[in-house]
C-alpha cells in the first residue's frame, strides 16, 4: 500500500516539476502579434550616432534581448536589400537583387504569407516605395528588384491587409523589362483596397474600410516618404502614425503580422547625409514605440524584433580629423536632408543664377542650411577651415560642370559617389566636424544589431546570419523553423 | 496516514523541483578558472575582416554567448585603453588616461587583485609591453598611464604569479614626469620573480620557478612583441604560447585569474594596416584557442570572456573605390607590417640611396613586399591605377619631407596620421582595393561584441556598458558586484 502512494507521489513530483518548469519559463506560447521593424541602412554606427546624437538610449535599444547579426548575400559578401528581405522573410540566403526567391528561383513562402494563412491580418509599411526590396520581399517573388510593375500585381494579389507609407513606382508597367500586366493600381483596388493618399482619409480609416493602401501625398524622391528632417509636422503622415493605424486596424483575435521598414535611414546614409540618417533613425524609433504601447497591453502575446538589414555608408564614429574628440552639436544646425537641398535649393538657385553663379553667392545659404560659417572665430566648430573651403569650392566647380556632364571617373566616384559634390562636401564636413565619417556611398558588409522583446524573444540573442531572423519568427509562431517553398 | 504520506510527497515533489532546476541551469556554481581576454582595438568589423580573410569563423565567435558592448569613458565620448581597462578591470567608469582609479583619484580594486586575496593565482598577458595602459589597469593605480615607472613598481609588488608577452618601458625612471624610486627590474627579481627573456628558458619554466615575467627576445617597438606578421615562426614567442605557459604554471586548486590583451591589433589599426590587423587578431584568437582547451578539461568550472576594449580606426568593410565589392586575397600579397616595412625596409633604402632616391627605386620593393604592380593589365586588381600612383607619388615626396620636417598640418593630419605618408598610403590603397576602408588613426565609440562561454558566461548576453563586464566576472566569481576601492 505504502509502495504504491509513494510510486504515486514521485509521479505527481516529476508532474508538478515539468508544470512548474513550464510556469518558470513563462508559458511557451505562439506570439500571437508578431512586428518585424527594418531599419534599412541601420548599423550599430547609426544606432549609436542617434543615441549620441539625441542623448539617451532608442527604445529599440531597451530592449533585453541583444544579438549580433551578419548580413552576406549568397553570390556576394556585401548585401542589398532584396537578398536581405528575403533571408529575413523567408530563412533563404540567395543572391543579390531576387525578391522572395532561392538563386535557383524557386519561389520561397514568407512569413507574411505564412502568417496570412493561418488566418492572421497582415500589414506592410514602409518610408520609401511600398513595391520597394524590402517590403516586396515580404509578399512577391521575382528575379529582379527592378520589376516594380509585376511587384505592384503581386501586391495586388497578396491578399494582405494593410500596405502603407510610400507609393508604388510602376503601376502602369512603363519601365524598361517588363510587359505591362494592366493598371496595377486598378488591381489593387479590384482586390478590394482602400487606397487613401491625404492626411485626413488616413486619419479616418477604420476596419470598416477594409484593406488598405495608404500613402503620403507628398512623395518627396522615388515615392517614398519625405525624410523625417524634412517632414512637414500635421502635414505629412509619420512612419510612428502609419505603424499606429496600422495596428488599430490590423487587431483582432486571430492576431497579425506587421513588417515596418524605415527605408530611407539607408538612403541617407548613401549619400553620406549623417543628419538625415540620424533624424530618420529617430521616426523608425517612433514607429517601434508605437508597437511598444501594444506590446505593453499584450506582452504575453506579442513579438518585437529590430534589426537592420546592413550598414550603409560604413558610418563609423571616429574621424582622422578630430582624432578622439566628438562633438555632435555640429549637426543641430542642419535642418534639411541632402535630397531637400539638391532639389529645393540648389537646382533653384543654379537657374536663377544661370552663368554668373560663383561659391562665394552660395555661402550664405550653405550656412543657412547647413550652419556652416566662413568667417569668424577658428576655435568655432562651425567655421569652415582653409583645406574645407578649398575642398567646398573644389567640389562646386564639379557641381555645376555636373549638370552637363557625368562625373564617373574614378577619382569622382570615390569622393562623391555619384552624388552632387558640392552636397556630398558640404555633409562629409559637417559630419567630420561632429567626429563621424564614412568609408562608402554603397552598403558594408559589418554586422548590424538585432533586439527584441516578448514571446520568443530571448532566441534571438546570440550571433546569426540574417536568416535565422525568418526562422526564429516561424518558431515563435509556432511554425517548424525552415525554408518553405511557395506556391509557384 | 494516508494524508501525511501525501504531504511528504508534496515536499518531496517541491524538494525534487528545486534539484531538476538547479541541475537543468546547471549549476550556478562560481567560476574557478576565468580568462579575460581583451582585443586592444578589436571591434565587429576587425573579427569580420579576419573571418572573411580566413574564410571561417573566430574561435571566439563560436562562443554561445554574444553581447553588445559600449565604450564611452567618463570624460569623452572616445574612449582610450587606460580608462576601458580600468572599466573592465574594477567596474568603475573613469576619465581617458587613468590606471586603475575613479575620475576622483579614488583607488578602485580590480578584479585580478581580488583573485589574488581570494587565494587564487593571477597571470597578466600582452602583446604589447607589459606595463602598458590595458594590462597595468588590472594591478596599478596610478593617475596617468604614462607614468611607467610607477607602474613597473606596482608590478613589482602586485603579488601576481605570471607576467609575459611584452617588456616593461621604464624600470629605471628615465622618462619624463616620473622621480626615480630605483631600478624596479631589481624591484622585481627581489620581489621573487624569475625573469626570462629568452625562448628555451621560457618553455623550460615549471611550478618551481615560482613567479614569472617573461618577455620575447625581440620587442619590436616600444617594449612590445612582433607583429604576428613579423614573428618568426619558432624563433619568437607567440601570444598563444604566453598564454598556454601561464595556464600551466598558474593551474592550481584555488583557481586562477588570467588576462590576455592582444595590443597591437589596436597599434596596427592606429596605423590603418588592415593585414597585420588581421593577422594579430589571428594570433589573439589562437591564445583563446589556448583557453578553450584548458575549458574544454574544466567545463562547469571555467569562464572565458572575449571582448575589446574599443574600435581603432574606423575600420569598415565598404569603400566607395569599390561599391559593393570585396576581395580579400588582395591581402594575402603582404608579408610583412607597415613597421617592419618603416623600420627595417624603408629607413634603410633611404639611407642607401641617400641624396639620389627616386619612387621609380622603390617601386619592386613595394610590389615584393605588398604585392602592389606598377605594370600589367589594367584588370588585375594588383595593378596601381593612375589616380593610386598620384596618391603614392605625392606621399613619397612628404616621406622623404618628413625625414626632416614634422607634417602636422591639418592635412598631413588626415590624410597620415602622423604615420610616415607612403606606409601610410601604401596600405590604404590596398586595403581599398581589398573593400576594407578607414575614417580614422585613433579609436573610435563604435560599440564592439562581447563573447563569452563557461561558468556564468549566461550574464554576457544583452547589452551594456564595458564596465558591467568587471561586475559580471565578480559576479560569477562569487563577488558582489559593485566598485569597491583598493587599498590607498
Amino acid at each position: 500500500m505504502r509502495s504504491v502512494v509513494m510510486r504515486r507521489a514521485v509521479c505527481a513530483a516529476i508532474c508538478l516539476f515539468v508544470v512548474l518548469a513550464t510556469l518558470q519559463q513563462g508559458f511557451a506560447a505562439d506570439a500571437k502579434y508578431v512586428f518585424l521593424f527594418i531599419g534599412d541602412g541601420m548599423g550599430l554606427p547609426q544606432k549609436q550616432a542617434t543615441e549620441a546624437f539625441i542623448g539617451k538610449k532608442l527604445t529599440l535599444d531597451t530592449f533585453p534581448v541583444h544579438g549580433v547579426t551578419t548580413t552576406p548575400a549568397a553570390n556576394r559578401f556585401i548585401v542589398d536589400s532584396a537578398a536581405a528581405g528575403t533571408a529575413m522573410s523567408s530563412g533563404q540566403i540567395t543572391d543579390v537583387g531576387m525578391i522572395g526567391m532561392a538563386p535557383d528561383k524557386t519561389k520561397v513562402k514568407t512569413i507574411a504569407e505564412m502568417a496570412r494563412d493561418r488566418g492572421m491580418k497582415v500589414g506592410i509599411v514602409s518610408s520609401v516605395s511600398i513595391d520597394h526590396a524590402t517590403p516586396a520581399a515580404f509578399y512577391a517573388h521575382e528575379e529582379s528588384r527592378n520589376l516594380y510593375h509585376y511587384i505592384d500585381h503581386a501586391l495586388a494579389k497578396s491578399g494582405f491587409d494593410y500596405f502603407a507609407g510610400g507609393g508604388i513606382k510602376d503601376p502602369a508597367g512603363k519601365r524598361k523589362g517588363v510587359e505591362p500586366r494592366g493598371d496595377a493600381l486598378q488591381a489593387i483596388k479590384g482586390a478590394g483596397y482602400t487606397v487613401v493618399n491625404d492626411r485626413e482619409s488616413f486619419m479616418k480609416l477604420s476596419g470598416k474600410d477594409g484593406k488598405v493602401l495608404a500613402y503620403n501625398a507628398w512623395l518627396q524622391d522615388s515615392g517614398a516618404l519625405p525624410y523625417e528632417i524634412d517632414r512637414r509636422e500635421g502635414k505629412d503622415i509619420s512612419l510612428a502614425e502609419f505603424t499606429a493605424k496600422g495596428i488599430e486596424l490590423l487587431d483582432n483575435n486571430k492576431g497579425f503580422f506587421m513588417m515596418v521598414e524605415g527605408g530611407k535611414i539607408d538612403w541617407a546614409c548613401h549619400a553620406n547625409d549623417a543628419k538625415a540618417a540620424i533624424m530618420d533613425t529617430v521616426a523608425f524609433d517612433n514607429a517601434v514605440a508605437e508597437a511598444v504601447k501594444f506590446y505593453k497591453k499584450h506582452p504575453k502575446e506579442t513579438l518585437i524584433v529590430v534589426t537592420g538589414d546592413h550598414e550603409c555608408g560604413g558610418m563609423t564614429l571616429g574621424f582622422a580629423g578630430t582624432a578622439y574628440e566628438s562633438d555632435f552639436d555640429v549637426l543641430k544646425k542642419q535642418y534639411v536632408s541632402f535630397q531637400f537641398f539638391q532639389e529645393d535649393v540648389l537646382k533653384l538657385f543654379k537657374k536663377e543664377n544661370k552663368g554668373h553663379i560663383t561659391f562665394d553667392h552660395l555661402k550664405p545659404t550653405i550656412t543657412h542650411y547647413f550652419g556652416l560659417e566662413f568667417e569668424g572665430d577658428a576655435a568655432n566648430p562651425m567655421v569652415v577651415q582653409p583645406h574645407e573651403l578649398a575642398q567646398l569650392q573644389d567640389a562646386f566647380v564639379r557641381s555645376v560642370a555636373s549638370d552637363t556632364m557625368e562625373l564617373n571617373d574614378a577619382v569622382s566616384k570615390k569622393l562623391y559617389g555619384g552624388y552632387d559634390p558640392l552636397i556630398v562636401s558640404i555633409t562629409h564636413i559637417l559630419n567630420n566636424k561632429a567626429g563621424l565619417a564614412w568609408t562608402s556611398f554603397s552598403h558594408t558588409a559589418v554586422p548590424v544589431g538585432t533586439t527584441a522583446i516578448g514571446a520568443g524573444a530571448d532566441s534571438f540573442g546570440g550571433s546569426y546570419h540574417q536568416a535565422a531572423i525568418a526562422k526564429k519568427i516561424m518558431s515563435a509562431m509556432g511554425v517548424k523553423p525552415r525554408v518553405y517553398v511557395a506556391a509557384q
